[in-house]
């Protein structure tokens, strides 16, 4: 899944019925659009930066990603994340649990 | 975990029942010994290395590790990783599905 237009791809590294593993990278000032979580899934960053989240309810956040620190997220999770002042590319690796 | 001895550290990051999420570090000559996993599993290379692994069943790999490019693993699988070769700490994150 590569979009010129969002600024985002998403590489399935694995899907094989119990776990579904994307790579994801956020160019500079790309996002990617609403979506929602069908699974409880767990996030590796593979960079240091701050991506901007900005829920379904129309909260925001801005999550400090450090290299190697995980974090997870319940199924139903629906928002959108982006690299607003981005100058170097957000890249981490999703774990779903399917 | 963390063993002067084996000159590897397990820092367990998460373990809620649903994941269990390690980030595993092996210094150059370090080794993790032999163990047997009990579930299936994920591993995330945070760095692009080479990984010797040794199976209970005697044979020998040499994992060409990738950063960012994970690969799955079986429960069951039994075996030992070392760093023989290193000069830079191996490091991944390993995600269990519990």
């Amino acid at each position: 899944m590569s979009d010129e237009n969002t600024g985002s791809t998403g590489e399935i590294q694995l899907d094989n019925g119990v776990f579904r593993v994307t790579r994801w990278t956020i160019q500079p000032n790309g996002v990617i659009p609403m979506h929602k979580h069908e699974y409880e899934y767990v996030v590796i960053p593979m960079v240091t930066d701050a991506m901007h989240v900005r829920n379904s309810d129309g909260t925001s956040i801005v999550a400090d990603l450090e290299a190697g620190v995980s974090y997870t997220r319940a199924a139903g999770s629906e928002h959108e994340v982006s690299n607003p002042d981005g100058t170097d590319d957000i890249v981490f690796v999703e774990v779903e649990r399917l």
